[in-house]
């Protein structure tokens, strides 16, 4: 047994250049699942992952048509009484803008020194890579240690909107004992990290209607609304003088953190100094008043303007009353907070605030509640014990604030808890301009899967 | 005399076919003054005057370069003892963004019922055509009864940033006793009007810069401060709850209304209703307390929000924090208020209110002091009665709410005060899509103009 596992390792060794050849070839495909100009790029990305499922010897392949883009799944079977392990993953990326910002292009992967940059390096084409090669290396050498089965959809960056009907539906061929999610990061390239707690997110356009058109702002200023004006005092309204989220009721299903969390989560090696550093900005932001950093980015609810649009916004002056102005909001929320509820807020704070000057609607767009893992689960256990022996170092426990709406999903409808880790880095620029995977970590990626996989085989 | 005036109506009258047609070619030349790539056509646009003013008979005619797109000069002098008036104009048009909303391709002019609409139809190339043409038929039929001289910038609509040395290098050629500048507007199609008084104008471009790049919501959202979030808050301080602007004295030399003011400005014809019917806006904005709707539009100064720009704004969602934020933000001064103070005010406030966790930094872009023109000057009492002849009915005397620092610009450098009328009508978009003329009032428009000249010969 330790033998085959050191021959995967070994085989993993030996064919990092593999595998980073086959990430770039995957970046290349510009998977944008918000962009309707990409459907057949998306179509594409889940041939490849099909064939190389196949490729590596997957069992089953087949691509499934969703409302929206299709999901790839592979399986692999071993026997009925080893544990069944669903790996899952999304082939999507963010859209590339502001374009202009990037230093290469997006789609056309570029290293420099231990990084490579590309659209969809960290998050998460190359954790999708970095699980397919482990199970590769394994097979190479003899048979899998546990049942393993990938669904890789293709609608994360958008919220998921289909997963989750597809998941009802396919619930014997998804089957399992734990998932694991690979989308979440380290904490550094030396700290490896399990994610015990996702922040839930309520993704929601405003859209606030003023005169028919665009006025001359010295002809009508003065006697109507400026629209760009209203949509600053709504959303300026929407937090308090202590950082708090104001729309009515927002914190009363907010799970308190408890003491012995509070403590363990002081025990984060993450300093001021280092978010300054990750950020640029010239200061932090004191946000939500009595809580600490660590405590307002995993574990409380935060309120984001995602986008802000009004009137003339080339180079030049035009001196116009706005008809329309827009803002994109969304609300990261902590466990139990519903987002459904959220939505509810929105609106209720609106129809208090919202002047009659002016129209006003909201769509509402992604969305899905928050979710908690035991860290004392053995999967979980197994995964620690991996990262330990990858890493030469105990893994951190930490709440993180992005979501994973499918952690939710699957264990509602699955019945199965999802284990979180990835291997990307707080520097990798996901979801901005220049992201890029740290390819010395990716590969400590692949060998802590391979150990995951075989440690997975001596849990009850 | 008037023998050869009624000559020349009538060939007014016989020629608006004709005046029509050269309206439509000049409106066919896109000259937007703010779009680097309408360099060619700016001067295009200037070529066509030019040769337009040598087939009417003027004299003299130039084309004259400055720091950013020519003016045009033409004169036709009578006698040194006649009066000269001096007609201002600008050639340049607003952007027709955005163009999705018009309804007939913006420089391409198609005529619906009495209306020709067309980007610059009534800011402000049908006032040039009308000016043209008054002068076209009087030449036709006999001399003119006062020298006149034209004058017809390009850069009006970007804040005329050449005009003022232009006229201070130029004073001899300009030399004049009164200016006709008809780029205001009529308060309806059969009230004739006069504007004695303009507000200022200065615009600014205020940019947020938050973290260095874009980042993922989720992962960094309760500790950086979003720059969508803090533009939004310090536009919405620069409104009190009284909708007083808040820059720290802005107020501080504005000038008082007398009660004899306020008396006469409440004769004039302007409803709640007609407002509400010109800007489709569901009620009208209260604005500054204590003031009526025709004292704040053109009597008191306001500040507008004319842009707003930050991270996502495409269909779809994005879950950024984004890197920057931006507003265009432009105040309407009254007389005595100062641009230049105004920058001052707009830096001291955002020294005063922008937090510590961003950067921030202000464009001053175009800008101008307000003016009054004294209703009892001898070229107003002229144009009075044209108007007077023309419509039938008294002219109305208005303090609007636009900007035209070219008639501060003349008083200072060329010592003459400036007469301001135009044949536009309140619902014409000017500064916004489907931008029309109202062919009837502009062909009486000529007929006015012509009066006016003639009437102009006996002043003293």
């Amino acid at each position: 047994m330790s033998d085959t596992r050191n021959k995967a390792l070994q085989f993993a060794h030996e064919n990092q250049g593999k595998f980073l050849t086959e990430l770039e070839e995957l970046i290349r495909i510009p998977s944008v699942s918000t962009d309707a100009n990409r459907k057949e790029d998306m179509n594409r990305t889940a041939e490849w992952l099909a064939s190389k499922m196949r490729q590596i010897g997957m069992n089953n392949v087949g691509i499934y048509p969703t409302g929206g883009h299709p999901a790839v799944f592979g399986e692999r079977i071993v026997a009925p009484q080893v544990p069944t392990v669903l790996v899952y993953g999304h082939y999507d990326v963010q859209p590339p803008d502001p374009v202009e910002l990037w230093q290469s292009p997006p789609f056309e992967p570029s290293q420099k020194g231990d990084n490579l940059y590309a659209r969809g390096a960290s998050d998460m084409k190359g954790q999708v890579i970095a699980s397919l090669a482990a199970v590769e290396s394994i097979l190479k050498q003899g048979s899998l240690p546990v049942n393993i089965k990938f669904i890789i959809e293709g609608e994360e960056e958008i919220g998921s909107p289909n997963l989750g009907s597809f998941i009802a539906s396919h619930q014997d061929l998804l089957s399992c004992d734990v998932a694991l999610n690979p989308d979440t990061g380290m904490i550094s390239a030396t700290i490896p990290t399990i994610t015990y707690g996702l922040r839930g997110l309520a993704y929601f356009e405003l859209r606030v209607f003023g005169p028919e058109h665009d006025l001359h702002s010295g002809l009508f200023g003065g006697i109507v609304h400026n629209p760009a004006q209203v949509i600053a005092e709504l959303i300026a309204g929407m937090h308090d003088k202590n950082g708090r989220v104001t729309l009515p009721g927002f914190y009363d299903r907010v799970r308190q953190l408890s003491d012995e969390e509070r403590l363990e989560l002081t025990r984060l090696p993450l300093s001021n100094e280092e978010y300054l550093r990750q950020t640029g900005v010239p200061e932090l932001w004191e946000g939500e008043k009595g809580y600490t950093p660590v405590e307002r980015l995993g574990a409380r609810p935060t309120l984001e303007i995602n986008g802000l649009y009004s009137g003339f916004i080339d180079p030049g002056s035009k001196t116009v009353i706005p008809a329309y102005a827009m803002a994109k909001i969304s609300t990261r929320l902590v466990p139990n907070q519903d987002p459904e509820e959220v939505h509810q807020a929105l609106l209720q704070y609106l129809k208090e605030n919202a002047p009659s000057t002016v129209r006003w609607e909201v769509i509402k767009m992604a969305g899905g509640p928050a979710c908690l893992t035991d860290p004392k689960l053995p999967a979980t256990q197994a995964l620690a014990q991996a990262l330990e022996t990858v890493f030469e170092a105990k893994p951190v426990y930490k709440l993180e604030g992005g979501s994973v709406p499918v952690t939710t999903t699957m264990e509602d409808l699955l019945g199965v808890k999802s284990v979180l880790t990835g291997f990307g880095l707080p520097d990798d620029n996901i979801h901005a301009p220049n992201e890029k995977l740290h390819l010395p970590t990716f590969y400590k990626g692949i060998d802590t899967l391979i150990h995951f996989f075989y440690n997975m085989q001596n849990i009850s």
